[in-house]
């Protein structure tokens, strides 16, 4: 918080949507792209060192399939994060997790849809739990701790929401962006260059 | 409101999740179905006299289709309303709009898969403004009028959620219910039977 013309205003968080997208092992990219293959950064996201790849797969479920981006780099766990929207397109029940916790979550097939390769996971589908990126100096400055739960305001027009169950994750890798599924964006208008306020 | 045990407690009211769905003119039901063809009740809807039909069509915009139900009995004009998931998936831009509230939005085409028959709507493609229906006896006890905007806080599991924008329709030709589309619905996880409380 800091003092603006006397009145006291709450430090605002971009809000980013994240549209659904697949996190890869390096030995799922071996699987689906061939062994020791990189995959190509095409854009930079808000959080350093993460980018979005060019290359796309489909998600494959028992009811249907979906393509979906790639985020890099490779981690330790393939992860695909789906809007719940698109969970139920494909036939998948994807609870609703923060990043890197898929025990017990459902699995999926990924296809490359240029060379027909298949990688199945057994689990790593999920809904991501909605979240903010903080960086050390800003959740000292909203008074906010890792693993904290908050809500936010988003005074959008035409669908103002404030959304609950949003966990802080705070880091000096982080760069501060507030992110929501395709579901939560639409639900609250989220378009464009969206700032919300935390409310303890 | 009423006292129970001591504690005030708000009037809950349901909230019902519309999926996406059609509403067509005697007009719109001729040409796709056949002149004179009246559509078959599948099932009673929570709002008196209101039915969802067996019929299903194609709604067809610029960058794909997808099938929707049609919602009896027939009205003045044929209205469609979708998620804005599902505006984007068939490449509409829809605005949010209260149902009737029509002028200046975009169009679509509709088919019958059945027989190919096609109807063309100039305009009539919304995602509905989230509101809540209510007889003259639940506005008058909750305390609000008709046409009032209000916040509604529905408190799921995961995703607890405060909808704000959410207009107040009464009518004596109204059960009491609120209704959310399935982007909202997914970003509350408001599944089963779910509750919300007003927020004036």
């Amino acid at each position: 918080m800091h003092k603006s013309k006397g009145v006291i205003k709450m430090k605002e968080i971009l809000v980013e949507t994240s549209a659904r997208h697949i996190h890869l092992s390096q030995e799922a990219v071996d699987v689906l792209f061939g062994k020791g293959y990189t995959l190509t950064n095409k854009k930079d996201l808000s959080q350093p060192g993460q980018f979005a790849c060019a290359e796309k797969l489909d998600v494959v479920g028992p009811k249907g399939k979906i393509k979906a981006s790639i985020l890099g780099p490779t981690r330790p766990d393939t992860q695909v994060e789906l809007s719940l929207t698109d969970a139920r397109t494909i036939g998948v029940s994807a609870p609703i997790r923060e990043s890197g916790s898929i025990a017990g979550t459902p699995g999926c097939k990924l296809v490359n849809p240029e060379n027909g390769a298949e990688y199945e996971i057994a689990t790593g589908v999920i809904a991501a739990k909605r979240h903010i990126h903080l960086t050390p100096a800003d959740a000292e400055e909203i008074g906010v701790a890792d693993k904290q739960i908050v809500s936010v305001k988003v005074n959008t027009a035409d669908r103002a929401t404030i959304f609950g169950d949003v966990v802080c994750r705070v880091s000096d890798k982080f760069a501060t962006a507030m992110h929501i599924d395709t579901d939560e964006s639409n639900a609250a208008c989220a378009f464009g260059n969206v700032y919300g306020v935390v409310i303890k």
